[in-house]
């Protein structure tokens, strides 16, 4: 059985059970707490990832760290991946995207204010709050006029893109992110919800 | 033919460009000055990147933004992406942590000093220059450690992975970077730019 190395809260980690929830797949979960640097030490940066980052997704003696690069292993061969070319290209654009214009915005914000504190963030990190928010904005509002005319993010059905990008925003508000203000993102999150085999992220 | 609407000194746009000359596909290229801001107008988010971003790469009426997902595209079926399952998603891994871990640091401090003008950085980018700086040196020292003992970033041949890391890596020294402090990564950029069909980036 795979084993996936990860710090539950985390959207990242999300992002492959609901991944391997969806495909019906069984992973060991193995839990490391962020907080106390257990992703740092010495073992984990020699064994598990020298990036020193959760999620890990270990299957035999491979470690493959990366999250959408994880689901993406999980799911080949699925329909999870589309067949055609392109929209398979395209399912990666927004996955890409997701880790590039969302999540250094998004869940970044979600941490600072949900983990770290406001009170403890760092000055360089205080000032960085206008660009991330405006930037998470966009984000949210780029998704939103794309759904506006399209169930999910890639052709007609669920893909990994939808997956990647659902896990930190079904939790934007953890980030002072209003999704009231993106309609559509609020009706496509329920319809990922409503998929065969969905489960939550505490689940 | 395809198009690919780019920033040439871009190393986002160069790995599309790289990716096509080392397959012999041949390319249109189609130029927007983005410290003008062409990449932002009203015709530019409508026709070709809601995002207002360059590389898209355009297909007929259909466009592909995200410089790792347009190589993905092209390089389908050759040899750039390996055949093993798990390799191929190492590979997507590298390019994700590329556009995470690398991009962030190693292009935005090449953009900050080469293009902005440190005079001109705003105080929030000025005081995320020592956290880019550090972040950028641990993504080289860890791809120096990786390539310690390996010819090329995953199996034994040229992949993607190959591609999405040399844009940036071999111009790190416009972001400050010293090159020489990571001789596996020179070794391996010399590596890159012996390979059949190499094309530089002012090419």
């Amino acid at each position: 059985m795979m084993i996936l190395h990860e710090y539950a809260p985390s959207g990242n980690c999300y992002k492959i059970r609901l991944t391997a929830a969806l495909l019906s797949l069984s992973i060991e979960r193995r839990s490391y707490d962020i907080m106390k640097g257990e992703t740092r030490t010495a073992e984990f940066l020699a064994n598990v990832n020298a990036n020193g980052r959760i999620p890990v997704l270990q299957d035999g003696e491979r470690f493959l760290p990366e999250s959408n690069a994880a689901c993406f292993y999980l799911a080949e061969g699925s329909a999870l991946i589309p067949e055609d070319r392109f929209a398979r290209a395209d399912m990666l654009r927004w996955m890409f995207w997701e880790q590039y214009n969302h999540e250094p915005n998004i869940a970044t914000l979600r941490f600072w204010y949900g983990w770290v504190g406001e009170a403890k963030l760092t000055e360089a990190q205080r000032l960085q709050l206008p660009a991330k928010r405006a930037a998470g904005e966009a984000a949210l509002a780029l998704m939103d006029e794309h759904l506006a005319t399209r169930a999910f993010l890639v052709g007609d059905g669920l893909s990994l893109a939808d997956i990647a990008l659902y896990a930190y925003s079904h939790v934007a508000e953890g980030g002072g992110f209003r999704l009231g203000d993106y309609p559509n993102v609020a009706a496509w999150l329920d319809r990922v919800a409503a998929q065969p085999g969905y489960i939550g992220i505490d689940a």
